[in-house]
């Protein structure tokens, strides 16, 4: 990953980079909706004096399904078009992989996705749908690794990670962008925080820059399971190892190297939920607001749901990140069965 | 059902009556999102030259989870405040029961909500949720009308039919209003038809007076296993039988006397659909959109889809109006399984 070190591409780490970026990406992602819903707010209120109302920016409805779409297309944008002329390479069994697939073919570049060969079919057959070269893998990630590597070489393609890179962060944080100024002009209200899912953070530390200088205060939602941010802003130290047994599939990545360094400076705390809570929270979201989310994209709305946050978090107009909706629909039933 | 006749509200069975409609009830009800889907647009074109953008009107969104609550808001803001004094009554299984509920419960007035004993549990729940004084009744009309009149006239509650009364449809035609509005200023087209759901035809005559003059073209989408208005437009007279073994559970009644004659005269054509292909338009949605809509919404969809409406039908930008999402997610999986 020699490009996500490349000091000319750091120094745009800020707000005005997000800005830059969606200038970039804007004509090419979807302007996902921002929906509302009383239910759900009147229970994030709970018996505290002032109300809380919670702003969903629904990225669950964006191109492949997921927020993705905005750092791979920026990162793409960000290339000379000589260096797209050997195709575009990432690992992924995730939504990254669908992403690359979907932005590669947009600009007419091909797209090598090298997945584990254990990934759910859906997947799969999406990141086929969308023209992306799947070679199978082993599933571990000294596996990934090396076919990913024996690829790039024999076809000089360009890798596109997928979080640990400053174009992909500042794609992310379009998100924050477009959920400020849509809660401002469609429901005219001025966000107080908002509440991101941090995995490899990407999209964390892209909004925590997005939010840099605007009073909209940030924090990062993350499984209990999976709470290496959490114990990383604690200890200081980016915590390289995570457990991956959370439900919330999107989430089991360690903090990225460039990531973490943004987030302990601008995320003001990581709130952790159990796998109850993140399963809760998504059943009340098919349930009053009809759409569907995955695992990891409830996570913000548990937190806003918890305990925790009722006596540490923030009160008023808060923005809960619907980060993805790729679930696979046979599954749905027995993830949101009532305990 | 007195008021349903009552000349004097009849005369505003016109375009002009739903925007009046719509200047009541606007600041009551939600401004429901407009959504477009690539892939599923890319369906409906199939090989067609001319390409077939689909707009979907998600009233699956709206309080109370279906464009109900538009036509319930109507017809309290059409009653004096005197005529409320003694609370309003109604017979619905279905959405009409929670619309009711919360419109009533808005104005601070007394609903009662005749049930049939048999109602699913998820809907009975909810009307409670909202307020809904709920009396049971045996499962069939005649059980159901006698309970409800013998409460009307114990307790001199004004009745609120779900569909056919002048009030009911002017509120439900806002739907049109404002899609026709929305596809305009946030993606910048003007629809060339637009696809209803049809039961009891509510909804549907609202939005054929909504589009009288427009040169938006309206069709009707029914399941084969309930095709009343079909028929009826066949054969120029309202059907008034139909099966209830459809899985579309909001569209077993038969058009209402005074829906029927509108209908005739501006809904160009009934498609109807099987149930396979209201399955499968469910679950489509749910996997491409990731939202949640109940199988009577899916019907509008199951026609754009079909080669009768490729055949018959109209292309370029159609409205399609997703009219719920109340379904028992327990039963979800079930309902979407692949055949």
């Amino acid at each position: 990953m020699i490009e996500s070190r490349d000091p000319e591409s750091v120094t745009d780490l800020t707000r005005q980079g997000v800005e830059s970026a969606y200038a970039l990406i804007k004509s090419k992602v979807k302007k996902t909706p921002v929906l509302t819903n009383e239910s759900i707010s009147t229970i994030a209120t709970g018996s505290d004096e002032v109300p809380t109302t919670l702003f969903f920016k629904c990225e669950n409805f964006q191109k492949g399904g997921a927020f993705k779409i905005r750092g791979a297309t920026h990162a793409l944008e960000k290339l000379r078009s000589e260096e797209l002329d050997n195709g575009v390479i990432t690992h992924s069994s995730g939504n990254h992989a669908q992403a690359l697939a979907i932005a590669a073919k947009a600009k007419g570049v091909r797209a090598y996705i090298v997945m584990p060969s254990n990934s759910a079919r859906p997947k799969i057959e999406a990141t086929q749908s969308y023209g992306g070269h799947i070679t199978f893998s082993g599933p571990t990630a000294p596996e990934r690794e090396y076919v990913t590597e024996t690829i790039r070489k024999k076809t000089n393609a360009r890798l596109i990670p997928p979080y640990d890179h400053p174009h992909i962060i500042l794609g992310q944080g379009t998100v924050l962008l477009e959920l400020m100024s849509q809660t401002q002009e469609e429901y005219g209200h001025k966000l107080d925080a908002v509440i991101v899912p941090v995995g490899g953070g990407g999209l964390l530390a892209g909004c925590a820059l997005a939010a840099h200088g605007t009073g909209v205060r940030v924090f990062a939602a993350e499984p209990a399971l999976a709470d290496d941010c959490s114990r990383g802003m604690e200890t200081g130290q980016r915590e390289p190892n995570v457990a991956t047994t959370t439900v919330a599939d999107g989430l089991r990545t360690p903090v990225g190297v460039i990531n973490f360094p943004i987030i302990q400076k601008y995320v003001e705390k990581v709130f952790t939920v159990s796998e109850e809570e993140i399963l809760a929270a998504m059943r009340l979201v098919l349930e009053r607001m009809k759409i569907v989310v995955e695992p990891s994209a409830a996570v913000p709305l548990a937190v806003a749901l918890s305990d925790r946050w009722k006596k540490d978090g923030v009160k008023g107009n808060i923005g809960i990140v619907f980060s993805g909706g790729n679930v696979d629909l046979d599954k749905i039933a027995d993830l949101i069965k009532k305990p």
